[in-house]
């Protein structure tokens, strides 16, 4: 019999995957569930995009450009220049997801055995793409304690070698929440232009910012034109996840013109769901602004039901809708099984993210979760409720 | 600055991206061109298809399954059913577009350095694919003067390496239109179980089968199960090339299981394309028959026009809507480019993909273009006259 691939064998399984058969059996016995586990919005899509694609006329579904239609770069770039980040619509590639994009930039700057720098706790997937690009993850550990600020940019300095080729920041931060400053960015720009680097930086959250705090874009930092790719998607923006649309963002000519070799050989990103997200761009501020203050509310009260329990610690996030929370616990994977198989209360348990696979460094971690606080606030205080009961019964 | 990767470096042009400027110049001086360069059909997408993304009740725009949904690929499995071929809803993995399938396979199965067979000529972008997974296309030359049928199976053999990891073909061909019989695809059966390799088989145009010839799936051989990896799209079966909803299926549980992990990483393959996907399989058999006939037609046509012409040597298709043919001239890129450039009959010219993109061993196929017959049949014969009038004068 042929046999799979080295590369196939070390794909990572998602963390969460390994839950998903727990969580149906316990579905089948009659338990609810309050699902912590997923970044999966419960906001609803702005109708604008939904009815753009019901008013379409469309008699033949065509393949768009490979690059995304001129129409949509070009609203993309007016969408940019109003968060003051200052981009043509050739500056743009629009992609299958966000996934796409960090795709298209692992393979158009790092061969075989490169190295990549990226603070943890990240975005698990970052694994999956290092792994399918044959690159390395190298990880700076960012701590709870300073709500998983950027590490000392000496960390960053000790870890490049002539393999390392880029650093790669989320922000602000899935699984983290941080939201990184003006001053930290810079940072990352002068380490990145000393040692000739590439700065990637995920910017799916961007609007996600909260409490007065303004998002500082890699684009936005002086003298960074050439070491620059940003990452986009419309997936949290506009809660439609299901579209996948993002983009690759770069004033470096060479990426974009590489970046579309790759986007030329699968031809097209979706086109049905481009109609959706350039319809998407005319989403009215009020939107967000509610948005906004919906996510912010859900963050306070999860935090401050979080911070009463003993032995629980959490890192406040300024952004996105995530937040990691150390259990008096050893292993959050078994924790997060044992309460899809064997806890209730009054029939309803949570399913929460075991923190280990947003962690390269094997053993770090562990004692950790993440919460994605995607549903409505009295769920989350029950959630909350259920994971406190459930801390003074469990023995590991 | 930071350098580019050496992967992206290699990372193949489209063979038609290049004439895309002449084209694009070629009507701004008013020239009308016939598009005989790529495989975007005329024809229309099923109404059903179309009005099923009308009707959906989506509030939130959520990602589906990594593996696509269940209901999708249960309908998926009662379509191959008709279609003799045998395969559940978890022997599925729903992509984005073919292309993601073929991305999928080759990483499930393929390290850095290894090498796959393909009969050549072949569909360009598996050369982007193959760069991309760091993989080496060993190429056999397929002829002209067969039909472009595949080349005796010694050939296959004498390639076969320690790196050799599958055999991929495309049945039927793009850019030959050749159709594999029964009988051959036995011949890659033995061998593939003989050296235990993987064959691929890239079925996207399995309805587009002509003058009463079946297609014969590589998921019919028997006894293959555990070597056979079927790529499909619904691009080009319902001329939706704009949906990216592929599939990739396979007996072979660690493949599934691998292709698997690939999946979850991108999250989802695009929830309104499934929808549209899923109601497409609702198209009416007599769709089908007329779209053949249409393309029989063309075909029939397009074949008595070139044979027409002095010095032109042309393969028969028995599927798909490409043909290569061979002209008298030494370089077929500079004769695409000179017919955008400097020929016309009465304002009007044609585009062509020169075939050399088509090949993987350098030098061969120079003097071929292919055409897809994706005009109505006016144009076809037009567009051949403009070919024929340009053969008179062009000299290189």
């Amino acid at each position: 019999m042929p046999t799979i691939s080295k590369k196939g064998q070390l794909m990572p399984q998602s963390p969460i995957r390994k839950l998903v058969p727990f969580a149906e059996q316990a579905v089948k016995e009659g338990k609810s569930i309050y699902y912590l586990n997923i970044g999966q919005p419960d906001i609803k899509t702005p109708e604008i995009a939904l009815q753009a694609v019901k008013d379409s006329n469309i008699d033949v579904l065509a393949y768009s450009r490979s690059e995304g239609s001129e129409i949509y770069r070009q609203k993309i770039s007016a969408y940019y220049k109003k968060h003051d980040i200052h981009v043509a619509h050739d500056d743009i590639i629009v992609t299958t997801g966000g996934s796409e994009a960090l795709l298209f930039a692992f393979g158009s700057i790092m061969d075989v055995d490169d190295e990549i720098i990226i603070p943890e706790p990240f975005y698990a997937n970052y694994n999956g793409f290092s792994t399918a690009s044959g690159v390395n993850v190298v990880p700076v550990i960012s701590k709870i304690e300073d709500n998983f600020a950027l590490p000392p940019i000496e960390e960053f300095e000790k870890l490049i070698t002539p393999k390392t080729k880029a650093i790669l920041i989320c922000n602000p931060g899935n699984p983290t929440g941080y939201l990184y400053s003006k001053e930290e960015i810079q940072k990352l720009a002068a380490i990145v232009k000393k040692h000739d680097l590439f700065l990637i930086a995920d910017e799916v959250y961007r609007e996600f910012a909260y409490d007065g705090n303004t998002h500082y874009s890699v684009m936005q930092a002086e003298g960074l034109d050439d070491y620059a790719i940003m990452i986009d998607s419309v997936s949290k923006r506009y809660s439609m996840c299901g579209a996948r649309i993002g983009c690759l963002v770069s004033k470096n000519k060479s990426v974009i013109q590489t970046a579309l070799k790759f986007a030329q050989a699968r031809l097209s990103p979706p086109t049905l769901a481009q109609i959706a997200s350039e319809a998407a761009l005319e989403t009215p501020q009020s939107y967000f602004d509610d948005v906004i203050e919906e996510y912010v509310d859900r963050r306070n009260i999860l935090i401050a039901e979080l911070q009463k329990i003993d032995g629980v610690k959490v890192a406040k996030p300024k952004g996105a809708f995530y937040c990691i929370a150390e259990l008096p616990v050893k292993n959050s994977d078994d924790f997060a099984q044992w309460l899809l198989e064997d806890f209730a209360v009054d029939g309803e348990t949570i399913m929460v993210a075991p923190a280990g696979g947003f962690y390269s460094t094997p053993g770090v971690g562990l004692n950790q979760i993440r919460i994605a606080y995607v549903l409505k606030k009295e769920s989350l205080i029950k959630a909350v409720n259920i994971l406190k009961e459930a801390l003074k019964v469990y023995k590991d």
